[in-house]
């Protein structure tokens, strides 16, 4: 079959390579029939992700056939439609039944394992292991396009931003960070009541997105005049939940320093570096930080809001490629500010 | 009449100032019975907290009787025996109606206001603003001693610690700081069901105090081991929540360190400089960091839990003066090391 393999950094290739076979009982193998990019993979890409070796398959979010299935799995058989998440779970370590897949023992400890510790989904077929407890069946008259953001970005921005900040009916909030995953955070607010939506960027492109598809009431670009704005909106209370989506510690701060006192920081972005915390202002002030990688718990949700209409995560998808276009579709994603793209939809 | 007066840093005298009077209808007046010292007021003397301005009489815990009531008290009369918190209440402001009575708009959007932004109650008489919804009348048959810890620091340790915490049947839970706070944490935590103890401190002595008294089941030394051990104790997991009681980096730093993947850290310390968070390591590890200055909205339920002897408060107190040898017990108090001292006990 053709998968995009990663080369070590700086290098990727749409390869032949072996076909994916059954390893496990508890293994599917699926047809895949849309893929995405993300922008973890743009960091692996540049080698920010040591744990992913050279002949690695990229790629963890995915809707699929079943085409095999493994000798112990019986709820699954061939030619079923199924999300693949970003999150294996084995459905039987503590972790997972405490609702924690994205911690599940039986594959390391993190359950972030297609295209990073296994090959992914970037590929005409893969293997997906711990299938029964992984992977979701698409409910029928639903499109590829409406779910495939339900494998990692929508069900992220619900629980590690709307979720872990608590946000309540009529709350005001702030995302902080504009990309795929903070318009995720902003579109699953409403499920959570959101009212005032304040959508922060460097980028009024974004912003226009922000406004135009994913509920967003305020915006406010960037930079040393946020703080002050954000105030001014919030009748200089701050704001209830403060979503950081960049992962950089500027965005981390501002965050810190938006919330009212009582309020969330909710942590979604990734990190590399670490960040000061004014704890000698902070606290007195009643606030709660959380991070978080997504567990995928909300994902049956998801799928009967995406099914019903409530949730149109296919907004997210700017950009259409056919998956032997996949090195085309990499350029685009990879200079997305220059495409004016979110999210790129790739099919078989 | 006598009362505690600051003098400006390092200055504190037990002198002669006028009687205090009703200056709000919703204020009352209260005979001091009992009271104590806090290592606030410690940072206070030392010129840490700047809002404190010379003639200020300090001291924010205190059991009293009422002798005076204003215009607009209904609910309160003479002889009535109260506990007089460290957080004032308006009752109806937003954060108030929230439960949040740590940030009240009425007296600043600090409830903290006792020995601070007004007088205290290191003295023989207070004016206790907005009392009504703010004391609590003493049950019958109950010391002075069982609840006067009942004004700061077991709320401190029950809401801040134990509460934020999300402390659950079974929890593994380490104290960071075995000083009074630390203590009344370790102690409330038996409210909401810990399995597993863990004290940590410096000093040895605090450590004998909380086994023997305050419910840990594990002691750990602080210092360069002290991860490694607790870590050892969890099995390698780390544990359920982390509670900071000292205020410094090192300590809370240890905390982000030991909390297991989906467990939290509960800020109780009062911090005098920023730390740094490595969030290049914990925005994957679902934590929670949470920090707060108390509101005493558990005071009601700790009030019956002393009634009924569940919770044994008195057990703080290891020291005993007469209100005229308060200036010995800030000696006491201020090398409580020495002395092997927990808290005060001041009466009248």
């Amino acid at each position: 079959m053709k998968a995009l393999v990663f080369g070590g950094p700086g290098q990727r290739s749409w390869d032949n390579v072996d076909d994916p076979g059954i390893t496990d009982p508890t293994d599917v193998i699926v047809k895949v029939d849309t893929t995405t990019i993300c922008g973890t993979d743009l960091h692996i890409l540049k080698g920010d992700v040591p744990a992913v070796t050279e002949g690695r398959i990229l790629g963890h979010e995915a809707v699929g056939t079943v085409v095999e299935t493994g000798a112990a799995v019986t709820s699954l058989k061939k030619d079923d439609r199924v999300l693949v998440p970003a999150i294996t779970s084995c459905g039987r370590c503590g972790p997972c039944k405490a609702g924690m897949a994205a911690h599940c023992e039986a594959v390391g400890g993190i359950g972030w394992i297609f295209g990073h510790l296994i090959d992914g989904v970037q590929a005409e077929y893969a293997r997906v292991p711990f299938a029964e407890t992984s992977v979701h069946l698409v409910p029928e008259g639903v499109s590829d396009e409406q779910v495939l953001f339900l494998a990692d970005i929508l069900p992220t921005g619900y629980e590690i931003g709307v979720q872990n900040g608590r946000v309540g009916p009529g709350d005001t909030i702030a995302v902080v960070g504009a990309g795929p995953v903070g318009l995720a955070a902003m579109m699953t607010a409403a499920i959570a009541g959101a009212g005032r939506i304040i959508a922060v960027d460097m980028a009024e492109s974004r912003l226009r997105h922000a406004a135009a598809s994913f509920g967003a009431t305020h915006t406010v670009v960037g930079g040393e005049n946020a703080e002050a704005e954000i105030m001014e909106i919030t009748g200089g209370a701050g704001v209830d939940v403060a979503m950081e989506a960049v992962g950089v510690p500027a965005t981390f701060d501002l965050c810190t320093r938006i919330v009212r006192a009582g309020g969330t920081v909710a942590n979604i972005g990734v990190h590399g570096a670490p960040t000061t915390l004014h704890l000698e202002e902070l606290w007195i002030k009643n606030i709660t930080i959380t991070t978080g990688l997504v567990s995928g718990n909300t994902i049956p949700t998801l799928l009967k809001l995406a099914r019903d209409g409530r949730i149109e995560a296919e907004k997210l998808g700017t950009h259409r490629f056919s998956l032997g276009d996949i090195e085309e579709a990499y350029n685009v994603f990879g200079a997305a500010g220059e495409h004016d793209a979110l999210k790129v939809v790739i099919q078989a």
